[in-house]
């Protein structure tokens, strides 16, 4: 049985690899110098820090020992927010079973150290992230190590920091909504099983019959990237180009995505993806998502590989 | 910098993607019922066992849990010679540099129990081998755990086991000839660097034009594929099929590869790979070899993801 360090790092190959992922390096789609071979080096390189967040080791230097494994590749940052998600996750898989609530208690139980070691992550490679608001610029995550004096001085943990950036990221507000999408991805992936329920109680089963007749996991991560992309504008194509981009994106998604019926045919879901990587437009949000969901889905063996 | 196990993973990872590899699963190609998800999840699922190879315990056990690790995935066998061939090189890449001479000391010191461990990692997954000779029947790999009686009354070591295949399977015959393929694959992908020498001193230095210019370590693994396919008739497809079958593709390869000038056309080349998938011809044992070629490529340096 895989550990959840093994499936964590699993699920990051399966995101890189599915395909299409419209605007994300995939096994049909290379980035100019962002490569799938720069992914999959990725993956293998943060295994380590993942195993120490499993491991109990303080959740910031397990992230920061991820961050700077994943980093260790020549493209540059592949999956940093898909980590984000991951590390809290592995620690409470570790911990026990995966439901929002567990996940809620790791994230909670972060410290001002674990926040220290988020910052020192930053010094390993290049993020895009939005300008802080004023009364946060002295905790700018671009400043890297230079923030931490501040840091401590208010006392703030990894999850007030992260809180601060949930309006307008949607990786960190993974953090302080109890992972809503990231389980939202890995309920889409239990489907065929309509009668697995992940995540909270009372969500809506979902109910997206072209989701459950894909054809291995590959081509239903690729429909359920596709189903994510079309429910929420993707926060890191607003941060890098602006509102209007992300939501039309969005709402090309939503045309490709039938409520019932046929599911939306390869070619135009293809034409779609090389249209974004040719705009240099990347849903990274939701590649994170997926990626987390994907691990969570691993776990709750609700998909088989 | 990534450790041992860590650059034994990625090579796993770059040879199952790098494409074309013509008969092999890739980036572009999928068997009907073994895929690229298989292939990450197998590579994923080794690591620890790798692991364990580059902390000294037995390899023999650290194949066993190498191989049960891969083999944790429902496509079957993915890499279990390339596995084959990493541990040890593993082991050696733990204790110094990577050599043809620290190799062999390293497969000579393996013990009757790490034999044992060799059988009993056929217990985890179906392997196609060729009958033992007559001689070998009591130790026919097949028979699993069964074997180890014998394999204990005759005291044959890891090393005895497979020097007693390596007329007939070119994985085992690396173990006897200081893994002179595994070394070539990497002199290729030591270019375009043509001073590096790779491998034993004497070797010639190779002089291929069309290997010099690829773009990104997965092309010029897939180039470096075709070029080892071309210079020996893969022990693999001998198995699986006839000497008459392995000879014929073993010339198809050699026909598309130019000893100078333009590189063969990509177009001929997965005409040739969908050609393999099509006719269920699988170049194992090549693909094996690049595999741990790629590590030691990455281990010495001399190619950069």
């Amino acid at each position: 049985m895989r550990s959840p360090a093994a499936n964590a790092e699993l699920a990051l190959l399966l995101e890189a690899a599915a395909a299409p992922t419209p605007g994300n390096v995939d096994r049909e789609r290379d980035h100019d110098t962002l490569r799938l071979e720069h992914f999959l080096a990725g993956a293998a390189g943060a295994r380590s820090g993942l195993a120490m967040a499993a491991d109990g080791v303080p959740l910031g230097d397990a992230f920061e020992t991820a961050v700077a494994g994943m980093a260790d590749q020549s493209g540059g940052n592949t999956q940093f927010g898909a980590l984000l998600l991951l590390c809290p996750l592995v620690r409470t898989a570790a911990e026990g079973a995966v439901t929002p609530a567990s996940a809620r208690t790791v994230v909670e139980n972060t410290t001002v150290e674990d926040a220290a070691g988020f910052y020192r992550a930053f010094e390993h490679v290049d993020v895009r992230v939005e300008d802080p608001p004023e009364s946060f610029e002295a905790l700018d995550v671009r400043r890297g190590v230079d923030a931490i004096p501040a840091l401590r001085e208010r006392g703030l943990t990894l999850f007030d920091v992260l809180a601060a950036s949930a309006d307008h990221d949607g990786v960190a507000r993974e953090w302080t909504n109890r992972f809503e999408r990231t389980f939202r991805a890995a309920s889409l992936l239990a489907l065929p099983d309509r009668n697995t329920t992940i995540g909270a109680a009372d969500e809506p089963k979902p109910v997206i019959d072209w989701l459950a007749n894909a054809d291995g996991v590959l081509e239903h991560a690729s429909r359920v990237h596709l189903l994510l992309l079309s429910e929420q504008p993707d926060s890191l194509i607003t941060t890098a180009h602006d509102e209007a981009t992300a939501e039309s994106v969005r709402e090309r998604a939503e045309k490709l995505c039938p409520q019932n019926g046929a599911p939306p045919s390869l070619d135009a879901r293809r034409e779609f993806a090389t249209d974004l990587i040719d705009r240099g437009i990347n849903p990274g949000m939701t590649a994170d998502h997926l990626a987390a969901g994907l691990f969570i889905a691993l776990e709750r063996h609700v998909i088989t590989v």
